[in-house]
């Protein structure tokens, strides 16, 4: 017997007790906007690393303490793993729960039993499905393949305030590590498991007019009639809104769409075979939309990775009364609350400044540009071993993986893939949703295909390392 | 001792009498947004007409009885003049008031006396102007020198749904009188008093879009990431909006602008009196703004009164949080709540089919478009007599008296214009302010001013109709 197959062996044997540990867990509330458990939560964690043999302490964050450590692996050349990972979750109001939230239960909702609480999908069901992993280890005596270095924040949900000036503090050491590893329950409702080899960078900002010097009514709002003889900036907003995306729903930003690499070679393979793996139908479905903007399932799939996209998250001019009618006013102050997201070839500074430069290029000098939270994309070529090593533990575990260059998702990763430099590995099998939402769930299967998809996951990176 | 002279000694004689009738009116709430006193307001209204030898009785309207009535002239041949006013007013929550909404007081705020109370300006204190003038007839022993039809609705202040079902009915008795007035106080707080000969149009109305067959999120909103390859009603929206103001900020549905008609003689006259008796530097003031769209004041009053104007009450998509930030959401609806204002030569029907027909000429089909009131544009002529009269009536009451031909503000005077064929009056000399605002007031002096203005436009009226 392998040891990789002893694993799997004692994750089976072990299941009720490492289950239990997942509903322990999100049994400790840890609300990182109201600040509720946050401490207690982690020095639980700290606690649980401990008891595996690991090394681990708090180190304090500006409202959460950032959770570090390490285990080492005995084989002397084995490569070492950062895992990253988050202990806090939303809010939950208990309004449409079928258990109290922070009371998880085991309920089967017609499809299979599914863990249901809040965290059970994002993220305290796949954090305790690794380090439940662990302890599999642990208890079957089997050698970890891979040393690891422990990231955990309690953060993540209000923005990761901590993670940068962590990251940064620790470069030289974190550096050294080999890969880093965000586990994730990855499969669809329909038995899909896509992988995300990135992640689209994220400006969110304010496009803002208000009356002043440039005309409009600068001190209150004023009368709809005049509108004939005062600015309007509304309008302003409007107009300067619409030069921003093209009739073709494509950003208009002049010169920045210029500035996105071309998908690789190997980006270009991963998107056919997407294509010809998912079906997009039932994603449609899923999104409860009647058609995408094209119909190529291969065209689509690169527009989600690689088009830089401009949502507006909100529009922001005058008050809509309850019955639907409203003042007949010209608001003072108009504004839009916009959600651009970046792809690899879109640093930061100089999207904002080709967006600055089309305003004033139009006559928008007076629109206001208020950025809120900035980062940029950050993408790990499919040719890494631990992209290589997570797929083909997937694919041990689950009929139909595939992989996508870039998810339309932004998320920080660039830390890890920048600043850092490291590969970034995120994914595994296993089923779960209704993140932020009432009755967030991760199936019983889903927890068993995460854990196992882990295994498989440690022991192929562990071999990339010996075989280096 | 003209007789003219005679009454005006009178408003002096007996003000102290007339103001109380003022306060005592002001003292009865009646809110058609509420219901709250409208029976007994109206109740006693018919009571105080009857008081001056007047026919007066209340006919059933939507949620306020319309009170309705006559005062003959002793002279035979005296013209008929239809005096068309309302009892509500809007709610007064008490915030930010000096005195209780509703127990006015004579108060000196720093430039003089004035009554503070809600409806002071808006309208119960012009109504009051009104019918006191008739009480100073009464008590001088002057006859009246025109005859005089009372249509006094309590539904202004709710879009007077009851207004129009009784003009219609009452039409062939309504349109023989001679002309129809509403007195207003119409002086400034600068001391220039602006007759307005007219209203502009009003079309409220509000552009949809929600997802569907055409494309976008169809069954609730999506992740902002989706824009990528979901059609954004929020863009379309925007997109269709820009497409009706120019860059030149003025309207640009097709083939709308050419619809309007060019100012007569007569108007551009008035136009060019008004751009040399007004101050339009303190008016901008006034708006707290700093620069009007034009600088020339004769352009600037044509625009006022004769540009067809597109506002945005307000728009509508996405939530903006608390702390200003927003779900990263597509939201499946967008709208956009409009007041678009009409000017002669555009009528409701054909503007909105103008609007319709530019909206699908450029593939935004999928625009709704929901009209939640509308009604045309009102203008009487300046060689009109009733008008002739008003002027002379100001100008003998006042310094610097002004009339633009069409006001920018909004009112259903088509009723009495195009429905009954009258030339309307509106106004009269004295100053008031704060309409629907916490501390609406109506000055002692202008009160004074509004009564003998009045007065004078009596007399002058029935002089028009005797030379007749």
């Amino acid at each position: 017997m392998s040891d990789e197959a002893r694993v799997l062996a004692q994750l089976d044997r072990g299941f009720d007790t490492y289950l239990e540990d997942v509903l322990a867990a999100i049994r400790r509330p840890s609300v990182s906007l109201t600040g509720e458990g946050l401490e207690v939560m982690a020095a639980w964690l700290v606690r649980y690393l401990t008891d595996l043999g690991a090394q681990a302490r708090l180190v304090p964050g500006t409202v959460a303490p950032i959770v570090e450590g390490e285990l080492h692996s005995a084989a002397p050349s084995a490569r070492e793993l950062l895992l990253y990972e988050l202990y806090d979750t939303q809010p939950a109001p208990p309004a449409g729960w079928l258990v109290p939230p922070f009371e998880p239960a085991v309920i089967d909702e017609g499809d299979g039993p599914r863990i249901v609480g809040r965290g059970a999908f994002n993220s305290k069901g796949p954090l305790m499905a690794f380090l439940t992993v662990l302890r599999a280890f642990h208890e079957a005596g089997v050698a970890l393949p891979v040393g690891l270095r422990f990231l955990i924040e309690g953060e993540e949900e209000i923005g990761s305030p901590s993670l940068e000036p962590y990251v940064r503090a620790k470069r030289q050491r974190l550096a050294r590590c080999d890969a880093a590893f965000l586990p994730y329950p990855s499969t669809n409702v329909r038995g899909e498991t896509v992988l995300r080899l990135g992640f689209k960078g994220l400006v969110l900002l304010e496009l803002e007019v208000v009356g002043g010097a440039w005309g409009g009514p600068a001190r209150f709002d004023v009368h709809a009639m005049h509108t004939a003889w005062l600015a309007n900036p509304t309008w302003e907003l409007i107009r300067a809104l619409a030069s921003l995306e093209g009739d073709d729903g494509r950003l208009a930003i002049d010169g920045l769409r210029e500035c996105a690499w071309e998908p690789s070679e190997d980006d270009r393979r991963l998107l056919r075979e997407a294509a010809a793996t998912l079906d997009t139908g039932s994603w449609l479905e899923e999104l409860g939309a009647e058609r995408f903007r094209v119909e190529d399932p291969e065209a689509l799939f690169t527009r989600f990775s690689f088009e830089p996209t401009l949502n507006v998250d909100a529009l922001d001019a005058g008050r809509v009364g309850e019955g639907e009618t409203s003042a007949t006013l010209m608001p003072r102050r108009a504004a839009a609350h916009l959600d651009l997201r970046l792809v690899p070839g879109l640093d930061v500074a100089s999207s904002l400044s080709l967006l600055r430069a089309h305003l004033e290029r139009r006559g928008f000098a007076h629109v206001g540009l208020r950025v809120k939270n900035a980062y940029p994309s950050a993408k790990t070529a499919a040719s890494e071993p631990v992209i290589q090593s997570l797929l083909a533990a997937c694919r041990a575990h689950a009929e139909r993986v595939a992989a996508i260059p870039l998810h339309a998702g932004a998320a920080p990763m660039y830390l890890f893939t920048d600043v850092l430099g490291l590969p970034f590995a995120f994914g595994g099998v296993g089923h779960g949703g209704r993140s932020h939402a009432p009755n967030e769930y991760l199936t019983l299967a889903g927890l068993r295909a995460l854990q196992r998809s882990i295994t498989s996951f440690l022991f192929a990176f562990g071999r990339q390392g010996t075989s280096a």
